[in-house]
């Protein structure tokens, strides 16, 4: 699939790579499409690999050509040519600039201008709203006031969309509603340090919003750093909840207030979450999981679960403990 | 008293209500006049009884006729004239859609128009202002930029409503300070799951703001469903504040930043709430109470008491097992 | 250094002062330059004394007139000359009114119109953005739509401020971007109650935000009330994080997201601190502290420490604990 809202460059072999990571050239010069997480990439994709917690994905990757740190060097797969550099994050964000040379700023779209209702079908508007180049908006849908919606945004049929609202890089189902002040889009919190300073690391991901969804008011949603941010139909979030980059939330979960994301997190569908509860980042939560208000998750929770309490723990044990 | 903010529908009567429930009719087609919460209905009101923490209500209402769940069969008083259903909340979701029509959905007010400055005593405004149909703002108050007042909105004298605002279905007292960002008055976070869905709850109710408060910087405070969500005198919200639906709170209170209620629970007067505190659902916190910054109450807490910690319990307890 | 954002009276003597603090008059009028705080006050500054924490800083401070309770009467050392009062935060708020008069207000700035692109060099610029008098921007900067800065704001070179931004009150260094509706330079949530009221405290700081900041969408960061608020170089700040007034934060630190900070509290460099954590007031925190996400600070933290939970211990001890 094409990245529709930040352009790649095509012409890109393995030694330009190769090159900026300060590595030797090699022979066989091959193109190489794009950098990839191993889930996501093909046989002519780059990909790479940061964390043991990802090892059965180093193992079913179509990758290849895998960046890796050499503390890893006897648990990669014999089918995989690692590429072995000291910083793995920092490679993959430099290889990410190469690809996306656009994908570390994010300022705003400077091609906003006032909507033209009638480009629209049966589209009800307010005041003072902005729109960027090529956005798809469906029949039957409403836009607040002061609200902007930048290039290349999609919105599906239906939707109604509140005032002060931003979005960006984002494509939205149908029949969803997207609440006052929300902040859709924007980079996520992406970054490393090296030995000075905080870098920032490069954007190219989206965020994907399914049909019959509620987002709250005054919620922010980041955009994912290589995939993409998700969250599935029917699922409701209430106001001020944040969801970092690269969380991917099922089907018809219901998130109540203040509740927040770290990145890279997945919640299965029909999970309820209590207000202020925090879930920690590269977690899998299973289906139907229902965890207490207030709890920070910082492990992995099966389907079916219920729990409270920080860390998060069963919630009997909790209660029991508690008394 | 009359419902400013959605029109009812004057000429319901209990075999229109026994219908949409799919229920049998009955002879004595009486006239209902509103749906009610148990504490405010009057003799000719229809009201709802869906968890026996309101059952004192119940014994006092003066409500006749009563949605109810068979399993609380044995618990109604002779006087109540009992209407089985399987799920109370869905039933009344239900019958508040006959009496407001339009209490679903929560669009954005197409009647605003930018602000006439001519129309208020001594108002001062800031630029991009919009202001709906039949607004009452007092004297000597002052609107920020970029400020949307939606249609019906009372505000008393000497208020100061700051830039980016949004307030809808709201009425304000005296001497009260909105700050820059909040959002007031969109409908709660009430809704409930089918076997396969989210579905929305209607929201009639209002927020109901009094004198000399104070509204932080991008808090949010939903209106109530049936009843109000209230916020007495005196009392000052820090930053990031989210109040849910028919919350109530008392006089002079201290509530400091992103602190989080969640849904129908009352708060006394005098009471003072730590930073990132947050308040469970249908809960009565006393007068005086202190919480440290934190907490998590999920139960009730008697005058007085000082508490902290998750869950919430007497402070002194709190610290001794902290040691 | 000149208050930028405040006018101060100067011709204020000291039984100006206690005039209107309900003391006895003294011979000796002499000139008083300003309200300080301890550590910053000159010998013609009047300070002020009301916590046991700060002793250390009532024995180094310049000033020699200080307000102070009798209760610390057995404390005060021999070079300081106490004016005792009962509530010596009220006398601190009547004094600063006394020198700052408009400081208890915190209205939009009327002075605000549209912004002229060709007054500053090389500004990209969005839409229906509003500036006050008197505002420096850098070179090579952007403002993205809807932005409000008010009067006397300086901003250095190369900086991003996003969309739905107000900024207050506030000096920001070079290379630094605000996110989209962050809110920047409100009076703090400082106030006292005396037996009946909540009663305001006047705010005469401002927000100092260095070089190459990052601030989040829909952060709050409130002004100091004596002293400022400031952010140091190279400091990451995620998305919804609330800044309570006279928070000094370090250089290169990561402030994750809807992290909160209460009023007065310092945070040293390097530091970093997990989503959802909370700081109480007028605490220390060293250097390179690592800070778990959800906990709960409320004690001072030595440099180098990894701590978690609430409250926050020692990382080992609290894993342990919670197996």
């Amino acid at each position: 699939m094409q990245n529709q809202f930040f352009k790649k460059k095509n012409n890109v072999k393995i030694n330009d790579i190769l090159n900026i990571l300060n590595l030797k050239k090699i022979k066989n010069n091959i193109k190489i499409n794009d950098l990839k997480e191993l889930d996501l990439a093909q046989s002519d994709d780059l990909s790479f690999f940061h964390s043991s917690k990802y090892l059965d994905q180093l193992h079913s990757t179509k990758a290849v050509n895998v960046i890796v740190n050499s503390k890893h060097k006897n648990i990669i797969p014999k089918k995989i040519n690692p590429i072995f550099v000291n910083n793995v994050l920092l490679a993959a964000s430099k290889i990410t600039l190469l690809f996306y040379p656009n994908s570390l700023d994010d300022l705003f779209d400077a091609n906003v201008q006032p909507i033209d209702k009638n480009k629209y079908i049966k589209l009800k508007i307010g005041k003072n709203i902005f729109l960027g180049k090529n956005v798809r908006i469906g029949r039957n849908c409403s836009i607040g006031h002061n609200t902007i919606i930048e290039s290349n945004v999609k919105i599906g049929n239906d939707c109604n969309i509140g005032s002060n609202v931003i979005i960006k890089n984002s494509v939205i189902g149908n029949s969803t509603n997207i609440l006052d002040g929300a902040i859709i889009g924007k980079k996520g919190f992406g970054f490393f340090q090296d030995e000075k300073n905080n870098i920032r690391y490069p954007h190219i991901g989206s965020v994907i919003i399914g049909d019959n969804v509620e987002i709250g008011c005054n919620n922010t949603i980041d955009r994912g750093s290589l995939s993409n941010t998700t969250i599935g139909d029917g699922t409701f979030l209430d106001n001020q909840v944040h969801i970092a980059h690269n969380v991917k939330i099922g089907k018809n979960c219901i998130i109540t207030g203040q509740v927040g994301f770290a990145g890279s997190s997945s919640i299965g569908n029909k999970v309820m979450i209590g207000g202020q509860a925090g879930i920690s980042g590269h977690l899998k939560i299973g289906n139907n999981v229902q965890i207490g208000g207030g709890s920070g998750v910082i492990k992995n929770i099966a389907s079916n679960s219920k729990v409270m309490g920080y860390p998060a723990k069963n919630i009997r044990e909790f209660l029991k403990e508690k008394k």
